[in-house]
């Protein structure tokens, strides 16, 4: 954590200074936004947050809750989510208070007495160790309150403006502020008053329901039949031995459970199986009683009996696998030709089954992309276009958890004898333990994942899917570091120069990118305005190919060494050496000539470069981004 | 993290529900209270922070300043101090924000440009791998915000009652209130009126020049010369390539320089010696520039050169090394015979230089001995006798630390011809790390620390040092977790059973302790109220030495799964197996046969005993505890 550099913070130091909006945000929702997000779900929350630390780009967030969400249906965290967290600062308080997947098990009919359930596998929840962040469970309600947390703190101060309906849009051809949006009031003594607030860009975030998706004319498609689950946070009795450990739960007659414990030892959510249920049921399935669902639960637990003491939440609800082909305003026959104003993210665009654990995570990384994408936009980093790689980005993603889940509610919801053998359950899941992970997502070529990428530099580092991070030593301190927790959601574009292995000498590659880096028009720097820090959009590191008392810091080209703040004092934290222990060349790939690595500000790994590639990389920036 | 057991809990679950005197706490500072604090320096904080978690007990904490704390002095945060920062629930914060030594640099005179220092050695901080804590470095201001966080968020929500001076107290030789304290307003309108306030206990954690100290006839004594220091938090531009590195600088014409990177990246301080000065100079030293020191810190680090930019905090000041010799009101001759009314904490009792980094700590755990102990005897739990065993503890503690400082002071202040070899500073530091990281405390036989205690059983526990973590996994969903971060600062007895090799048959010592714990009337378990749940005074965990599958969860003594909250579920999380990897029963050097240890409120390791040893066992707590 970096502070200080302004002066001395007393209190702490994770509320930064209030800046350009947040030095006289007014309470009330202003007329006129830059950006207008509906609803404080998972993906509306994300996008609020990333949005919450341009300084100079108003957001407004309309809730058509009163307040806080009090009980969230979501509650899987994925460790591509936890790393999302670290990047907004809370990744540590909520894997203290969650509960931690490390295996599932796997309960079948027993052999002999098929009424009774045996477990016939515990399998580890990551085998490869995909990330160095765990599989969390945690209510949505707490993932919200992190973000709010970090909004409040941030530079803008933003806050949700709750009890805000959105009643409906309209997108004129021009204008500063095209869009103009009417909410109706909730809550409040002028409850059922409407007005309208006129924004650059609007974002819905308003749930499968999603009246936004309405106004641009963009339909949920695909499955017709729906399958019914009862689902319950409960505190129980019950001999059942695996209650604090996940499980997949298949009995002789076909029915099935998932078990989630949840955070704080003692709760859990069991999702019963209510089987399929036809359109024409016209949410009959909706009456099933608690009574019924525990009835169940006891039938397919057998010879296990289950007691619950109290129920926290529950419900019955029906889900089908459908997706929206394009999460923008703009109709097919003019893509190219005019720049997006409304987009839709999350359960507006993709909804499916609760029991992969996904719904949650895939919302946050549509806020997460979007987010920098508009933040760019609106400060004049990036041109217009840059827009339209969100719904380009995203939706073939949502098509791939639609089709993910699919298989695996059709797995879960098979009898035994339907399975081509009996482990067919377990081995998918361990096979595919990636996705649901998070870490199958890898952007294609773009203005913003680089066509000419050179993959061979470094084969440990995908070119479109996250940067992994990886231990090393800090130069300054010798203090062992994730590389890749340096990295705040901070809006900034990332710079990785791998040193070549003859760096310490005055001539090297490294270097001569370096002071390109810090002295060529043709640099991507060059585009930071010069009443900011000189690192304020580009945030270059080095990492060095040797132990850390071997790189002598003060001749370190000085664009790894930028002077910040008010007194312009160096900061000494971006300059890296090995672990060696761990070494970081061989675990990316790496070889002696170095490599470039660019992370896009939502943690993609954009494009990978020879150290000597200038060209290559001014040309890439010259399409990712704008010169004043 | 345990929550939901009482019902769901939708918000922060680091906010307990309030209870006892939190129901109903008056703003005003009330006439009669249990334990009055004076001071809310690291000492009172912790005391108060352990006695919040006391619900049946009215504690106050009165300071002079208006407010919370804005610029402390102290910054050094050793690995025990961690710790117990764990059992508050607030380490993996602090270590964010903090800076974190891990090695430290010396430098000395350069033997052929001897104008000139040189780096002649680095040194890692932990080289024996003491604690799975790091050794820190952050403001005290931020400490005590989170002590004040966790009193707030605490059952008895407790919060200091800022703008009350110490004036004076007597103690009566009867009542239930014996000691009348009278206070000054500092602050307000009223600043300046007086008023008594009646206490059961009062503690004095007031300071070096504690009035609460002198009140009781206690006096500091010790060394007559004092050393000077200019000392600094700054923001510089520098050439001294060791600015974020720990560093001992001695130069050529006996200057010296102890150099601490701070938190937050920029940040650093740099106690500058000024030499020894005698009593007659009656503070002249202080009067000592900002100008003055800067140009001798530059002097010492010639030829590298530092420019301040910016003054965060600086200050000049003399230290003794001086130690009260006991910490209670209880005169010499009346010890044994009357129990104590008034006790001292830190700097009130001992006083040294800043240099070894230990004020903070040893004050801490100051007040960490305290807090059980009169927790236990308000709640009546323990004998008032116990409280004798606080100034029996913690002075020989003090003792040590001023020895140890005298030296350290003395090696650092020394021209390098005095030393009796170049290395020996740096020796000095590597050989004694246990000490400054704060874990050379090893308290004494005591009605608190088991006489007959068989250490052979588990040579890796040292009887009277804090009981060491290690990791484990838990049985009933295969986390890997510390063992002893289950422990919180809930002034709670800690048995853990480490059971036999036979243990998961029907017949093992660990089931026959485990019933008899549950049922015997000698049981220590007997004494908790009916009222209670059975685990609220004693925390009574097992250890199988298996893998975490071969333990049949439901096979294990009810006693390990105790039911607690108003709907009485079952708490999985006090069974544990061995991590394979790591195994504790190795760590520990338990042998086949098992062993019981007993541990502390405050950590420390209070008894070892073989599992058939029921006897001892109960004679042990006899001893230690009441029976109602």
């Amino acid at each position: 954590m970096q502070f200080h550099h302004h002066g001395y913070v007393s209190g702490d130091p994770r509320t930064l200074p209030a800046a350009g909006v947040g030095l006289n945000r007014p309470d009330e929702l202003p007329d006129e936004v830059d950006v207008l997000i509906v609803g404080t779900g998972p993906a509306g929350i994300t996008l609020a947050a990333q949005l919450s630390q341009f300084a100079q780009v108003t957001t407004r967030i309309v809730e058509q809750r009163p307040g806080r969400l009090e009980v969230g249906q979501a509650d899987g965290i994925q460790a591509r989510s936890v790393e999302t967290f670290q990047a907004f600062g809370f990744a540590n308080r909520i894997i203290e208070e969650a509960y931690r997947i490390t295996e599932m098990a796997f309960w079948k009919p027993d052999a002999e007495q098929p009424q009774n359930i045996v477990r016939t596998a515990v399998a580890p929840d990551d085998p490869a160790g995909v990330s160095e962040f765990p599989h969390l469970i945690v209510n949505q309600a707490r993932v919200q309150d992190y973000f709010l947390e970090f909004m409040a703190n941030s530079p803008t101060r933003n806050r949700p403006d709750y009890g805000w309906e959105f009643v409906g849009l309209d997108v004129a051809e021009e204008g500063e502020y095209p869009v103009a949006v009417t909410l109706r009031r909730t809550a409040g003594d002028d409850v059922g008053s409407e007005r309208v607030v006129r924004a650059k860009y609007v974002v819905g975030g308003d749930g499968a329901r999603s009246k936004v998706r309405e106004s641009i004319g963009r339909k949920l498609v695909g499955d017709q039949a729906f399958h019914a689950w009862g689902v319950m946070d409960v505190l129980a009795d019950t001999d059942f031995p695996d209650i604090r450990r996940k499980c997949a739960i298949q009995s002789h007659d076909g029915g099935s459970i998932l078990h989630i414990p949840r955070e704080g030892n003692h709760l859990f959510r069991m999702y019963v199986d209510l089987g399929e249920v036809s359109h024409d049921d016209d949410g009959k399935i909706r009456l099933t009683t608690q009574e019924e669902v525990e009835r169940r639960a006891n039938q397919i637990l057998h010879p296990y009996t289950l007691s619950v003491r109290h129920v926290a939440w529950r419900s019955v609800y029906e889900v089908g696998h459908r997706v929206t082909d394009h999460f923008d305003d703009v109709p097919a026959e003019q893509r190219g030709t005019r720049d997006p104003r409304v987009f839709i993210m999350g359960d507006a665009c993709h909804t499916h089954s609760a029991k992969a654990g996904q719904g949650m995570n895939v919302s946050i990384q549509d806020g997460f992309n979007l987010g920098w994408k508009l933040g760019h936009v609106l400060e004049g980093r990036a041109p217009a276009s840059l827009l339209e790689t969100y719904s380009a980005e995203r939706q073939v993603i949502a098509q791939n958890l639609i089709d993910f889940d699919r298989q695996w509610s059709t797995l879960m919801a098979a009898r035994p004898e339907e399975l081509t053998d009996p482990e067919e359950l377990e081995r998918f899941y361990v096979q595919t333990a990636e996705f649901p992970a998070g870490f199958m997502t890898q952007y294609q070529p773009s203005m913003i994942v680089g066509e000419s990428a050179r993959q061979d530099l470094a084969p440990g580092v995908p070119l479109g899917k996250r940067f992994r991070s990886h231990p090393v030593h800090r130069v300054c301190d010798g203090n062992p570091v994730q590389l890749g927790h340096h990295a705040r959601a901070d809006g900034r574009w990332r710079i990785y120069v791998f040193a070549d292995a003859s760096a310490s000498a005055e001539e090297s590659a490294a270097r001569e990118l370096g002071d390109w880096l810090a002295q060529s028009p043709d640099s991507p720097l060059a585009t930071t305005p010069r009443d900011l820090d000189g690192d304020a959009w580009f945030d270059v590191k080095v990492v060095y190919p040797h132990s850390h008392l071997e790189v002598d810091l003060m001749r370190v080209p000085p664009v790894f060494l930028p002077r910040t703040g008010p007194f312009q004092v160096v900061d000494f934290e971006k300059v890296y050496a090995v672990d060696p222990g761990d070494d970081i060349f061989d675990a990316y790939g790496i070889g002696a000539d170095g490599a470039v690595i660019v992370v896009r500000p939502d943690q993609y790994v954009a494009n990978i470069l020879p150290l000597d590639a200038r060209d290559e990389l001014a040309a890439f920036f010259a399409g990712a981004t704008l010169r004043a």
